[in-house]
């Protein structure tokens, strides 16, 4: 079958080609991955090392243990090459055809767990939970700040998802502009807004749990699906049920519900398809939208189980290989 | 430093971090290629294989000699799992949720040279210039029928960069419908069209020239730059000196003049970068928008050297750490 589909929330049009498919099983990680050990000498992220990294942000410590020492739980720092100063005053030049701005900006590093041999599928549900918290948290002090106007939590799993340590840990950029990208989002959700008079992922959460075959687990707060029109094999969407435009506004009990999603969609993906690299985001609105009706904040999954190419860089269009329904089906098995 | 930069054609911000840079040198692939032979008994797509692909559609051909036998010099088929169908009819379906279209449209391979062990970069002249007149060809054949919105040609080099197959082609897909990220673009277009009474693309040429630093090589028609904004380190931009909307509009002569410094900016990039992998996409606007004066069709050649991870692809915006001034500088030394 060669079928064109929708995302009604980001208006992508995605090709689901099956002549060229494979069944959801063959993709699983084949390679043989080195198995860590749970503390490594020369790991900047590990206890012991706190000196590698820039001072601590923020961590979630044991009774009586001090900044910058082990005895962490979750440690966020400045990563060590930010690709942003939150010094830097924003400065645009104006009246020139090359046009750029001062890189002000924050980008922190979320150290999830001491142990450097977890992820967030290996680790217990107690350390997702701290981790989803923290997430909030930081979110919540950085959103403060008026020259931030866009905060991006992700995560990158494995090398074929940019990431160069082992360690687990998370990342969050706090950028001084709301991206073109972004915008049309936005202008796309608002749209549907306007001719609908519902917010397009309420109604994705309706219809999904109608559909019944791309959900692959909810509770109450939460629903997690591979969306009809998933861009990758096993793309996967966790949409809070209560209507939210911004991470940031959620409750610390709907932060814990989350971690029980997270976690649970995780530990399905390490089990069924072997540990894959993956990229997480965190999308959220821009800080002046919290509040808005027509949007509506949600986690991506993206596992990099495919090699996105001239025709997807060129066009937006993905060419997927495979139906969300079946890969649903596979993982739920 | 840490800069942000607009590019005012796409609107795309991207950073410019040089913290934690490589200098150019650095970005050279360092994997041992296996040497190809010129010839693969087992590559449906060498010469005396002609069965091992569907029909071809189009060749350029030695006097006398059979459709799909041997004898051809660039060899035109559909693809064997294309992504979409030209027999189906456009049926939209209406009225749901879930939105679908029929995978109407047309996936065509452009078997390059005979030559297993060729590419772009390493093939003669002449070879290359037949590439871009079937290029142009097979665009000007298919822009006839009503039912193709918009017609991508890309080619893929290399395993990172998706490709699967060994043997120099490109690929054409000409799609029902255009996609929301090219609408996006054109819309910015004619913003600035309105604003400024130019193309952006033309104004670009101009202020690319005077800045000097950035230009890698030009002739009458054509001038290849590194984006003031390049995404990556080595994008490079192929820009026609006149203003056409459509690739298709160009005349045999400006195809020959493409083909001369697309040759050129692909072997001083094989020889530096020592035969990176690469994106090459021909960026054109919709069918319908061929006449259209703010917008610019353009060669993009994105290198793939670096991993596009989570913050790239929740915000649209790339994290460069590499100057274009410097890329072009060395490139050109």
């Amino acid at each position: 079958m060669s079928e064109l589909r929708l995302n009604r929330a980001t208006k992508e049009w995605i090709i689901v080609a099956t002549e060229r498919a494979k069944r959801p099983h063959q993709f699983q990680t084949k390679i043989e991955k080195k198995k860590l050990a749970p503390y490594d000498p020369a790991c900047p992220f590990c206890p012991g090392n706190e000196k590698e990294t820039p001072p601590e942000v923020y961590a979630v410590r044991e009774k009586d243990s001090l900044a910058d020492q082990p005895g962490w739980r979750v440690r966020v720092v400045t990563n060590k090459f930010p690709a942003l100063d939150p010094k830097k005053k924003l400065t645009k030049i104006t009246g020139d055809f090359f046009r750029t701005a001062s890189g002000v900006g924050k980008h922190e590093v979320i150290i999830e767990v001491p142990q450097h041999d977890r992820s967030l599928a290996t680790m217990s549900a107690k350390q997702v939970e701290q981790v989803c918290s923290v997430y909030l948290r930081r979110y919540q002090e950085l959103e403060k700040y008026k020259k931030f106007k866009l905060i991006l939590i992700f995560r990158n799993h494995g090398l074929a998802a940019g990431t160069s340590l082992r360690h687990p840990h998370s990342q969050l950029i706090a950028l001084p502009l709301v991206p073109a990208s972004i915008r049309h989002l936005l202008e796309e959700a608002m749209r549907y807004y306007d001719d609908h008079g519902s917010c397009v992922f309420c109604d994705m959460i309706k219809e999904e749990l109608s559909a019944k075959r791309r959900v692959i687990f909810q509770n109450k707060s939460f629903i997690a699906f591979h969306p009809f029109a998933s861009r990758t094999p096993f793309e996967t969407w966790i949409v809070p049920k209560k209507h939210h435009a911004c991470f940031g506004n959620i409750s610390s009990d709907e932060a814990k519900s989350l971690s029980v999603v997270l976690r649970h969609v995780l530990r399905q993906m390490h089990a069924k398809l072997n540990d894959p690299n993956y990229n997480l985001i965190i999308r959220t609105a821009p800080i002046k939208d919290a509040e808005e009706d027509y949007y509506h904040w949600y986690v991506q999954i993206l596992p990099r189980l495919t090699t996105p190419a001239g025709f997807e860089l060129g066009s937006g269009v993905y060419i997927n290989t495979v139906l969300p329904e079946e890969t649903a089906k596979f993982i739920k098995e």
